[in-house]
């Protein structure tokens, strides 16, 4: 059942809109502004006309999806903050405290946080959709992170929930994360898909000093050549060093995908869930938008080999979905400006003669 | 009269607040999120609270200024858009329809047009303030741009502008222009206070071709030795190469610093203006917050120069203010996070150690 709705979803996905497409690049050129005087922004205006089918791409509402979940590789002393940290965090965005709660409220974003796998109980909020696949991953130091069922049941507990935000009208889906010790699988994932050394793609995550760094690197670099892991079978990949909450970012991505529904990337965490997303079905890299570049090194390599470039870089590394929502207001920028700017013609304003 | 206002404009300067910055430090470290997490909206939300004086630095409401005028240099073709476009750009912008006017829509800011010196009449209209000080400049290719007296009074206008759209609750200001052949006397500034290459700094404004580039350079290259201004005489320096507009920004810097409201600096006219503030008086340096880089190769020496770091890279050269607007939403959001987000004491969150 797991893989049917994984492969229906993959079914599912088609081609960017070139019709809207082009009419958004012939507009670009009518408004009143010198030619690519937007920058970066006329061509987010054409690649959301290309997702949505249509200029004015609908940017709100806005839906946040923390997916949170445990990591047993935190045992190898890979973060510096404790596990019982991620339900803490989790409690504080269903209090509405964390950085990710006050940037949506600023933006009129929505905020629900999606149980996967914490390691702990919960008490139950309208805010929290509970699907917990296990209590955290297994340490992947010395076994597997999770079985293959439990990958294909954590992406496709993704998929349903970006399938019911969007059912409930979400026009823009940022998959957000809260995981101690989960920069440690992404930095896994990275060096296993894009062929870096694990020192290239492993960061500090919320704050190693160097010793710190170098162990966490070992302990990868030893994990990676236990496993064996392929980068052409990112099921297995997630199985051996993946995370629960990366495999339901996995199924956002698609769904979002799927749904012509734009998904505005976050940090590390979230683009290696879109990277595992792009190695299942190529066809869901067009819908991607990244909102920020993180300080994880690692981040970088997934943008290089997904070739995406970030909208913002801001030094941020917080994760939960913070860089995604600063973007936010550049993807209504985009739209906005497409749409709403008096063309030459309308506005009575000479065109410019390039000499 | 002139330069008493404006003595005592740079009289009024005074520095950040060290004691509000302190604060604003020490609250970031206890935040709920991992020490520098949230990168440069931190150093932003201090920066902020050493201008206002309080962690709460109001962040709206928003007025645009943009500052309009003509330049006689577009007799040397040194355009790739007539000088008509200006005063057809001003009613473009009283009638909503420019980039500007759409993102200060979307921002919740308010944009007024400020005319120093347009080479049209213009209707009235409430969103215009007329205070021509002369129907564009001289073609500083020949002669000065102006008068020394008539740099002084447009300085004196951006002032009484600024002084004005604060005294009606402007709490952050962005100052705007729009002046066809404006990159050029702005390259001819960025040469004489960087002290870098003609070439270095003249870009191909709103769209020139090779050709085009060069000549501009040739242009500005016999200008700066027909004249000879000196770095150390910024008053002289606009009378010399300036424009109107450029000189009623540097008035609008210096009474939002004097004011201790946050000035959002658009591109290379914007920037051009603020450094001959800075040069008159640098104090006004801490007050100003560089929204983004342009595209054009003056602004980054002007930026270097201030040892400003812009927010936003988005390969944007279409002024107006439009930059800085979108830069807008970061200012809030690094003052919403530092006041709204919840301390790890009061969401009981463990705070991470560093190992």
């Amino acid at each position: 059942m797991s893989e049917s709705l994984l492969a229906a979803t993959i079914s599912a996905l088609g081609l960017p809109d070139e019709k809207a497409m082009a009419a958004a690049r012939d507009r670009q050129e009518q408004l009143t502004k010198p030619s690519g005087a937007l920058g970066r922004l006329e061509a987010l205006s054409i690649q959301l006309a290309g997702i949505s089918g249509r200029l004015q791409t609908p940017t709100s509402p806005c839906a946040v999806i923390i997916c949170a979940a445990d990591h047993g590789i935190t045992a190898e002393g890979v973060s510096a903050f404790p596990s019982a940290v991620t339900a803490q965090m989790v409690l504080n965005f269903l209090a509405g405290g964390a950085a990710a709660n006050v940037l949506a409220r600023q933006m009129g974003a929505s905020v629900t946080v999606l149980d996967v796998g914490v390691d702990a109980d919960l008490p139950s909020h309208p805010n929290l959709i509970e699907h917990k696949i296990r209590r955290g991953t297994a340490n992947f130091a010395v076994e597997a992170a999770m079985q293959a069922e439990e990958v294909l049941a954590a992406i496709e507990v993704g998929i349903r929930t970006a399938n019911q935000v969007i059912a409930d009208g979400a026009r823009i889906v940022i998959p957000g994360e809260m995981g101690i010790g989960n920069t440690t699988p992404s930095a896994a994932i990275a060096a296993v898909l894009t062929g870096q050394a694990v020192e290239m793609v492993t960061g500090t995550g919320t704050g190693l000093a160097f010793a710190g760094w170098r162990h966490k690197c070992e302990v990868i670099r030893k994990a990676l050549a236990l496993h064996k892991p392929s980068s052409t079978d990112p099921i297995d990949l997630l199985r051996c060093v993946g995370g629960l909450e990366i495999a339901a970012i996995t199924g956002i991505v698609l769904a979002g995908a799927a749904a012509r529904v734009p998904i505005l990337l976050d940090g590390v965490i979230a683009t290696a869930g879109a990277s595992i997303a792009a190695r299942l079905a190529p066809l869901c890299i067009p819908f991607l938008v990244s909102g920020h570049h993180s300080q994880e090194p690692g981040h970088r390599a997934f943008l290089e080999h997904l070739g995406m470039l970030p909208l913002l870089d801001l030094d941020l590394r917080l994760g939960e979905g913070t860089g995604a929502l600063l973007a936010l207001p550049l993807l209504q920028a985009s739209v906005r400006t497409l749409n709403e700017m008096a063309t030459f013609d309308e506005a009575a304003v000479e065109k410019g003669i390039e000499d």
